[in-house]
């Protein structure tokens, strides 16, 4: 077998002349009387290889043989493209190879799809022959922007005297956060390892270690049910670093985040990156990880119709509720129909009902204006920065039903009205999360991030007494409008640590049988330490504008986290479900 | 809280007069009257901090406070040390810092032991508080080194275009190989997900997809019961690529192996390595994974001994066995005892017992001497270089037998006799290795590798004839003796795969249900490629110069598989088994 000298998709113009050997895969062939013209491709790109009957014609008949996919070895000499056949398409556009020897190295049947961009194909069909798949320059661009996003990120932390630290898989099983996959333990009959839902306390243990700086990119597990965005296992890169604050790491993580999209995009973002606390967020966008790139902000207007007469706004603003609102600009000609539609789409986030005001030349046109003064729709107009032709939706409801089904009309109608500008991007650090909120179903406080995020200072002596209102050392990293990382600072005195817990409703033994070995490690001597998770999935598949994150990962699974491809997951011998010292508990189909 | 400035370890001499601020533990305190000497630590070193009572009563007060372990930021001023206070030792040791300010940012109890290199302590404590052994400095060094071998590895791999893909942790049970770590599924009820024995067949599809050239430093796991320098997960630097042939493959990791030598250790390793034939390597050292850092080869006499009247011998050679023999070198004086000690030796390896010469001027003095004749004694003593004052060692028995016995006994005897040295680097391929061993328990013939391994282009029309002599593409980087890495070229053709998995015991129908998404890729154009996996703890423990895998690794488990940290793996609710579909069968305690 001979080897390439170059790859395909570098054959230039300037070479013409020289002779080159090529490995790779044919991605068409097309005849013209004796000539037979392939586009030979590799990782690369494409290269057009001509055949010439009249020079060689024993691999003439070979090259007849020759189908889409077959691999070759492709030996010749560079030369110019006549004129009227140059592609400007293509990198390699101006010049051919003309071919003096030939290998098929091996054959191929016809693919269920054809290898290139853009194919309309059912995505199972693509996860079955992923192998396929995977051969779409598109694909494998996502491949590359993949590790490349990897690479600079272990590039930048080793820069910082961060440590990349392998944690275990086989861990301890921990109720406390999403479902955990279990690992039957073949050596401890009835016992079980847990996949990592992240590293969180082996990073806090290396912290008490003194290994002051860590991270890892990192694959995590939940047993979820998967919504189009999750996948049952995932990779974050896991950050953890002692003695600093939240400016330290922010400022840190807005430089990585500036390095990535240098080195991987070209692009140059600014820092640093504009903060919301988690209270202006929610107010002013409804969501706790806004999209900033435009504004059809939520406003308050409970002040102003508190003492309307009308029985919805009473109800709400009597029961603890508010009225909320958003300026949907220039949709005065909205019919009723797209009215309705908006309703329904509000409905599905709780909303009981939406209330519309068209704003007019000198007044408002509503089905509700009736219930107030002139004074009064002038005033909400005015709030609502109500201009002519603008459409003004309101919602009345609890605080969070309100917050969630305006948020989402929100992004819904800057998506369909086209106000978001797709070439920007828009970094923002959300801060002064809640602590804690109330479960109620659960009836007990649960941690916001997780039980070891660390309180601000100053909420400190309100853990006893008022604990909803504790605002945490927590922050989160939104990348126009998708959750890219969160973290914190971490709680670093056995004292706070146990305080927590307890307003967590562990009782102090089902705290030390959880995490027992935790507080013990907080005894000896634990710096102050925070850290960050960033999810790698998501980070990459917005820098390679995709929509999905299956599209950034090699062999993901589908919604029912199976492998299409290797039927993962599978039946296996009774013999191995013996030596794990576990049965079947399979309900019978109903 | 005030952040360092500086580490610990850094502060020098040249810094005299500036004022420093650090970060660290308290290794030690020492008072002297009016004067607190602490040692501050972090992971860069020490450096010695002084309070003194006549400067700040109220900060000498609180230092009188600490204890080891502490957490501290100590501001203060770099002085010289009294000439008689220098401590050559010490990288730090011509200074001290002067304190100005105190703060104790969190206190320590007593650790079960002291935070210092070469403890003696047990293991199992070590493990315990695993957060504490890791603050030893030889600990951290060795966490530092293997972040470095990693950095290093991936920085060389992504120079020669590699792309790191990362592939899934939840796949597919196969029962050829090692027995599989089994993960229930909860959407599917009673399937199950395997944890990966290695990436293998994911980075044969890579090749198919067309990445030409993958990597991952990949987690990988084997329930296998545990010996020494084997853990339920490792590691593994795993790789593949296209359009390559062996030659091309020995020669990159030969680059990859010099640049972790000279980026880590600063050390030169000559490069190309040795290579030795499996059949040689036996043949010599009776291993296929020799220390080639000393001599004592193994010699063969059968044919020297085919005539001899001594029943043993004779027995072994009729039945197809041989005899052979290492030279103790210098090993004339050793008792009756020790040669008892040497026979129990090779019996752990099935020898059935060991013959001795001692050489002597003159002639040679043994109990079986009287079976030889002069002229034989004297050509086997030639044979075996033998010199007076040396012992000979022979063992008769069957091939694999003779090997294994003398092998090992060669390498006992090398560490006894102080003939390694130490300070070399002895880096060998070791080539050719038979493609399939019969196995005598299940009768049929196994893959050496895997089945995934290309026979030798030569021995192809073999595989049906005389499939026990067909070689493979197959070879292992062994570095002092040790396995470092093993690879091949994988078969690529589909109907050679066939071939193999016939060789193997599989029906077509078994074959298919295993591993027809890999026979429906080869269909479709895969490109001629091989690859490697490295053992990433077993080569940082070399670099490092430690005798265990588990002081390379963060979170290491016990030989029963368990992390006496967490307490991993633990039981679990019965609500989580019951969502998973499965029951315990655990058998009553006997």
């Amino acid at each position: 077998m001979q080897f390439r000298d170059i790859y395909c998709g570098e054959v230039k113009k300037e070479m013409v002349g020289q002779t080159v050997t090529l490995n790779g895969w044919v991605q068409r062939r097309r005849d013209h009387g004796k000539l037979i013209f392939l586009d030979l491709r590799d990782r690369s790109g494409l290269v057009q290889v001509v055949f010439n009957f009249e020079q060689n014609e024993e691999m003439f008949a070979r090259a007849e043989e020759i189908r889409s996919e077959f691999v070759l070895t492709v030996r010749g000499q560079v030369v110019n493209r006549s004129e009227e056949t140059i592609n400007p398409k293509l990198p390699t556009g101006e010049i051919e190879v003309q071919a003096e020897s030939l290998e098929i190295l091996n054959k191929a049947k016809t693919p269920p799809f054809y290898i290139e961009d853009g194919v309309d194909v059912d995505e199972n069909v693509r996860l079955k022959y992923r192998y396929l798949d995977l051969r779409r320059p598109e694909m494998q661009q996502s491949m590359i922007m993949r590790h490349k996003v990897s690479k600079l990120t272990r590039d930048f932390l080793d820069g910082e005297g961060f440590l990349e630290v392998e944690t275990p898989m086989l861990t301890r099983s921990t109720p406390e956060g999403a479902r955990d996959y279990l690992v039957p333990s073949r050596v401890n009959p009835g016992s079980f390892y847990a996949l990592p839902q992240s590293p969180q306390l082996f990073k806090q243990l290396m912290m008490v270690s003194g290994a002051e700086r860590y991270f890892q990119i990192a694959r995590c597990f939940r047993d979820e049910d998967l919504r189009a965005d999750r996948q049952p296992e995932f990779t974050q890169i896991d950050i953890e670093l002692s003695f600093c604050d939240q400016e330290m790491i922010l400022g840190m993580m807005e430089g990585l985040m500036a390095h990535l999209f240098e080195g991987v995009l070209d692009e140059q973002i600014p820092t640093p990156f504009p903060r919301l606390s988690y209270r202006e967020a929610m107010e002013r966008y409804g969501s706790d990880k806004p999209d900033t790139r435009f504004g059809m902000e939520l406003k308050d207007v409970s002040g102003l119709v508190s003492d309307v007469d009308f029985k919805v706004f009473k109800q709400v603003l009597s029961s603890g509720g508010v009225v909320k609102g958003i300026n949907a600009t220039g949709c005065g000609g909205f019919s009723r129909r797209e009215l309705d539609e908006l309703t329904a789409f509000v409905a599905q986030y709780g909303a009981k009902g939406l209330a519309y005001m068209f704003v007019e030349e000198g007044g408002v046109r509503s089905p509700i204006a009736k219930f107030f003064s002139e004074d009064v729709l002038s005033e909400i107009v005015s709030a609502m920065d109500g201009k002519p032709g603008d459409l003004l939706l309101f919602v009345a409801d609890k605080l969070d039903v309100a917050y969630h089904a305006l948020g989402a009309l929100r992004l819904h109608l800057g998506e369909r009205l086209g106000l978001i500008d797709k070439s920007k991007r828009n970094f923002l650090w959300v801060v002064d999360f809640p602590l804690l909120f109330w479960d109620e179903d659960e009836k007990r406080y649960v941690a916001n991030h997780h039980p070891f995020t660390a309180p601000r200072d100053e909420d400190l002596d309100k853990l006893e007494t008022e604990a909803q209102n504790v605002l945490a050392k927590a922050y989160d990293l939104v990348l126009d409008g998708v959750e890219i990382g969160g973290g914190s600072l971490r709680i670093y005195r056995r004292e706070i640590q146990e305080q927590m817990f307890k307003l967590l409703g562990f009782t102090p033994e089902s705290a030390r049988e959880q995490f027992g070995f935790l507080m013990d490690a907080f005894e000896y001597g634990t710096p102050p330490h925070g850290g960050i998770a960033f999810g790698l999935d998501r980070l990459v598949m917005l820098m390679a504008g995709k929509d999905s994150i299956r599209d950034v990962i090699a062999f993901p699974k589908t919604a029912s986290a199976s492998c299409l491809m290797t039927q993962a997951p599978s039946e296996v011998d009774a013999r191995q479900l013996k030596e794990l010292h576990i049965a079947l508990d399979v309900p019978p189909k109903a």
